[in-house]
């Protein structure tokens, strides 16, 4: 609905004070059939425009949108609230194996709060600059408070991790630890208390995620697919073997954990690593004969790299996942089934 | 805020079963370097994968959030809403000149609710497929009614219609009329009256605007400038010349609107037309020498093109807008400085 009445700041003010740091000049003349990435417009017209990436390359494209209350508690603090939205589409990205180039923000605001956009705009362009990825665009409005970022990467499409690549007798990977995020949740929540140095180190995982940028680009011709760790591990691990039409069998006590959540009872442990989101860590499948590469990656990123289990083929259905626990037993079907939910976006809590 | 519980009805079902029209098969082994759109991935994986336009063309990338209470009212019929959300976005393409070809939707919503979904999808298509437009990617959470679009258009970096690039002496011209959809507006805040058949006529401009996408492809070699009207007249015409940095005179009385709004006082006609924002009418600036061809492309399109004033040259300052009545006298100041205020999304009402 649009108003007829001005306002002493207003729209444009906000893009151009707080959201302008990537503005370039306009470049018409120049030869962009180049084939390297150029940014002809930034914020600041109808559109902006994006030229080709590498020849042979593709673009990437992710959106993820970020509502308060839901994907984060009101109040949250601007600064790693922009860091964790930028990341959570920077992680979709690596794990596709791509490389960031650019996003958009699309940002709704209750009120205009100059300090707040201001650390907004900190955290935000400290994690883009991080990866050279620009601001190209964007649109501001009031409403509840809602982001919503495009990212774009670039990636050669033969070497893209794709969900539907996982080959059976793939080792199933994942990348440092998961369940971090869940744990603190559950603190505040109320669901069982933490000690507040537990507390503080498993918040600030799951308040400003790591994006696993330079492991997704690592490993474009090293693994079969991959996914990045946003609504817990086995419904996620799920997606790739429904795209790929397989099975897998899983390790779950060898699932990689913090010492915090080691610390904590089986039970908990395990419903954290397994189901809990928001890790942003990379699960993906690789043949056999990479594992010595992979522990290569591992060294040379300093990022922990575990195996966790196998893709196994499928007759019937696929898509299934069967757990073991640390004594290489079978689980039973309703350990299994409480294991297996994913996280839903759309569950009331 | 992760939630570890499933539901029998989440995220990935809605996706699949309402937004996956335009999935496409895993192409990896496609050729994707002879330059012409593919579409390797569409939703289902982490993100999509967009292979570059023509060669020596450049991407052209809009975002647009609309809110609920904001943008539209709250009960608006689902299809009508999905039409000009996608709408308001290829208008942005349409002010580039770009054509459109892809784009990536974001949704929040209260409840699932599936006869609306239904209907916002099939709102969505409708227009999507009219342009040949594929919806790539997504997301979907709960949360307060918003829907943010990010749409991809192909243009010619030389042919972009930038709002830079008006020239001192070029007309300006806009596109069919404009002021309807704050005439309608009016009625339903309660503003003034308007008989059933005029409420009609005005509301159906306001709810499903059409976006001037062959207009735009038509102006490519033709216009110097554009911009879309969606924040009223006056105010989107200062873009252009704040980033021209020029000047104009404006007609006020010759800007063209509806026998509807033709028909209201002096005064609502001027606000309206002037200040109202949500036409999506092309605003357009372009040499003299160009007004045959122009009105060719006027008729080729049963387009109505009028033009309303002059771009005049900036010594001091610039984006000044200077307005002339029926009678070609200047308005003082007062009167100016009422129209000249521009619609503007923090503005509380």
């Amino acid at each position: 609905m649009p108003t007829d009445t001005a306002n002493s700041f207003g729209e444009f003010d906000l893009i151009e004070r707080y959201f302008s740091r990537h503005k370039t000049p306009d470049l018409s003349e120049q030869n962009s059939a180049e084939g390297s990435i150029n940014f002809l417009l930034g914020v600041g017209d109808d559109c902006a425009l994006l030229s080709p990436p590498m020849l042979g390359d593709v673009l990437a494209v992710t959106t993820d949108m970020l509502v308060e209350g839901r994907h984060f508690l009101p109040g949250a603090d601007p600064e790693k609230l922009a860091h964790k939205c930028l990341a959570v589409n920077l992680s979709d990205l690596a794990a596709m194996g791509a490389k960031p180039i650019a996003f958009t923000l699309s940002l709704a605001l209750p009120k205009i709060n100059e300090p707040w956009l201001e650390k907004f705009s900190n955290g935000l362009y400290a994690l883009a600059d991080t990866y050279h990825c620009k601001l190209i665009g964007g649109d501001t409005t009031s409403g509840p408070l809602t982001i919503s970022i495009t990212a774009f990467g670039e990636v050669n499409p033969r070497e893209a991790l794709r969900r539907s690549g996982a080959v059976a007798n793939d080792d199933i990977w994942i990348s440092n630890v998961v369940g971090d995020a869940r744990l603190a949740l559950g603190h505040l929540r109320g669901e069982w208390p933490l000690k507040p140095e537990v507390l503080k180190r498993t918040q600030a995982r799951m308040d400003t995620p790591t994006a696993r940028v330079a492991l997704g680009l690592a490993l474009r011709q090293v693994a079969n697919s991959a996914i990045d760790i946003s609504d817990g591990l086995l419904g996620d691990l799920r997606h790739i073997l429904k795209a790929s039409k397989l099975n897998a069998q899983v390790l779950i006590d060898d699932v990689p954990v913090s010492k915090d959540l080691a610390d904590s009872s089986l039970e908990l442990k395990r419903l954290c690593s397994l189901k809990g989101g928001d890790d942003y860590e990379l699960c993906f499948t690789a043949p056999e004969f990479n594992r010595e590469i992979i522990e290569g990656i591992s060294k040379s990123l300093d990022i922990k790299l575990t195996r966790i289990g196998k893709v196994t083929s499928a007759t019937d259905t696929f898509g299934n996942i069967e757990l073991f626990d640390g004594d290489k037993q079978l689980l039973d079907k309703e350990l299994t089934s409480r294991y297996l939910g994913s996280f839903d976006h759309f569950k009331r809590n």
